[in-house]
């Protein structure tokens, strides 16, 4: 197996920043205390994470009590989907959501039908939007919830959330919004959006793994996901993951300090990466929005070729790139969100995800771009489906 | 606010090893890559992560496919317990449990019982033991579970899990055990325990924050707790937090080798301890098993004082110990586990854990056994109680 030199994948996860291991060092040895204890070593781990969860809810412009930290966004969005579904069953058993959404909200969606709930999966349009229309024509009298992701994992897409809240508000629904790929990408201000909800995830803007949050709009009581010890206010039980917490911090610090300059100058990489590879290669589809689009999400299908050998054949040239999503790798399904913007089977097998991060560089994309064109030549060359379409041309 | 010198609150959190910590650092930065990625470096992290599941399997006799980690302790005890509740509903909607489990436990169960599930909370014995007798009444055809501890956190006692364990095969319900305080302090077999499910928390024994595992035996299924992604065979979604996946195998496999002489050792200072206090401080009880006990475990009722006060007048001479569960602090309440128990509330209330780690030595203890008494006496003779009681003498 080649060593990965260029990582385009940082969607799926980043490292760890050296500021931010730098920061949680500390609270795995000397400031080790438990942070519910009195005693001095665990009500100094109390202040850190008292300030941390500051430092978050600033980032995200909320009051520190109401940012709840979990081990992960997955966790978090159970949190809020399952939290409200039981909360609020006296109220209605009715959901809304998008057909693209991560998994984590659609399998967690997926089992409450199966506790006898009912779910509304709005499509999307060709570059993954759903329409606003079609929102307001699913709510009904016993919708309790709305969970519509701040932008898809895969293709990019950037849906209308402040345009979301407001209708949410209208009908009195509580709207949640999966941001785990927005956070630290798009500027966001979850008290101007109206969000009721919001989740985000450590790794994915540098930050470790294993720690995320839930964003709670004050008074919004929902249910427990995980019982037990009164840590965070009551509502999140287990010991305080301090290191995270910490790490969690410092990341989200150093990812929305100058956002504005990170976004043009990743925007400017995708922008260049997008045009090159429409370009140099020929039946290539770029996926997802041209404009409502993450500013590091690249996501192209080729046609004729199998995206797994893609991939495969990009490691041996030490490129780490993804075909969708980490988390539904092995299965041989092709992506749901592809589908969902109407790809047949065929050619959403053939895509490629390329996600840019702040510390990739154009030098990268520039070999990117050199050994991707050849690559996909040769598959093509193995598929006769390729040489028949050239016979007629 | 002093600095904590002498740490006795193990069974809170205990600080990572630096032998940990060293395992753990490359997967904050060089080995980042998402385990679920076929590239190298996330295949890299796939194959360290294996690895740490064997380590662990191992520590606790079962196979790597029985094997799933979670963020905490407390997770798993949520997962396995809601997890028998949905999955076997049509089978019956009654648990079984003690009345000295940690909230983890006790809150998941009143959440359950909110939910239309009947939960029997069997009582213990002065020494915080089940009888097994109450257990076999309390067992009906709608039986689908029973929920005991391992060892309890306050007071330190043992359960007689294996004698539990054949009961519930012999009535065929599902017998899960919290763990989380005997792993690593009490040689753990879980094929010849007979247990189905089991949690672990990883910073009880000197590993990372944020990271537990639920055992689950071969051919058992229950409802996920988190959905969404594949990761952990399809059963525990969120991106793996490798670096504390690997901690945690670290720290179990350093905590489990040479158990038994650890055992010893700490047992040593643990009745050194008991034995010193009972002498030197008069109106006190030992609360908890004299020998079904965990080797860290010293927990006493002090009558005539509030524990809050000793734990205050400790800290300020440098000493870390607790009242009872960190999970509980900021809680008025006395100690569910010493009421239960036979403790009246005034003395549940002066009650004092002192949780013994491996890197204790006995000057520490020589140390806490000079201060305590003195701050006993200070605080006794602030009580009206105290002065009436010395008067009848």
């Amino acid at each position: 197996m080649s060593k990965t030199t260029y990582y385009f994948d940082n969607a799926a996860t980043t490292p760890v920043r050296k500021e931010v291991l730098d920061a949680m060092m500390p609270f795995f040895t000397e400031n080790y205390g438990n942070a519910s204890s009195i005693y001095e070593v665990g009500a100094r781990s109390k202040n850190y994470i008292n300030e941390a969860r500051k430092i978050v809810s600033d980032a995200i412009g909320c009051y520190e009590n109401e940012l709840f930290f979990t081990a992960s966004g997955s966790e978090a969005d159970n949190w809020a989907i399952k939290g409200v579904a039981y909360s609020k069953k006296s109220k209605g058993n009715h959901i809304i959501t998008s057909a693209i959404e991560h998994h984590a909200v659609l399998h967690t969606l997926e089992f409450l039908e199966k506790q006898g709930y009912e779910v509304t999966y709005l499509p999307v349009d060709e570059y993954g939007q759903i329409s606003l229309d079609d929102l307001k024509n699913a709510i009904k009298d016993s919708t309790i919830l709305i969970t519509i992701m701040y932008a898809n994992n895969e293709i990019g897409t950037i849906e209308p959330i402040k345009e979301i809240a407001k209708i949410a508000k209208e009908h009195n629904v509580i709207f949640h919004t999966d941001a785990v790929q927005a956070v630290g990408a798009v500027p966001i201000n979850v008290h101007e959006l109206g969000v009721d909800m919001l989740s985000l995830s450590g790794h994915k803007f540098n930050g470790p793994k294993g720690v995320g949050a839930l964003y709670i709009k004050k008074g919004l009581r929902i249910d427990n996901l995980i019982h037990g010890g009164a840590q965070e206010s009551n509502r999140r039980a287990g010991t305080e993951n301090t290191p995270g917490i910490i790490g969690l911090a410092k990341a989200i610090e150093l990812a929305t300090t100058n956002l504005n300059e990170k976004i043009e100058r990743v925007s400017k990489l995708r922008d260049y990466t997008i045009k090159e590879i429409e370009k140099r290669i020929p039946y290539c589809r770029l996926n997802g929005h041209r404009t409502d689009r993450l500013c590091g999400n690249v996501n192209f299908s080729f046609r004729f070729i199998e995206g797994e050998s893609l991939l495969l054949m990009l490691d041996l040239k030490g490129v780490a790139a993804s075909s969708g999503s980490a988390c539904t790798s092995g299965s041989l399904d092709p992506s749901h969100v592809l589908l969902a913007i109407g790809l047949p089977h065929e050619i959403a097998h053939g895509s490629l995800r390329i996600s840019i991060g702040y510390q990739n560089t154009k030098e990268e994309i520039d070999y990117l771009l050199d050994i991707l064109p050849p690559i996909v030549e040769r598959l093509r060359q193995m598929s006769p489906l390729y040489d028949e379409i050239k016979g007629d041309l």
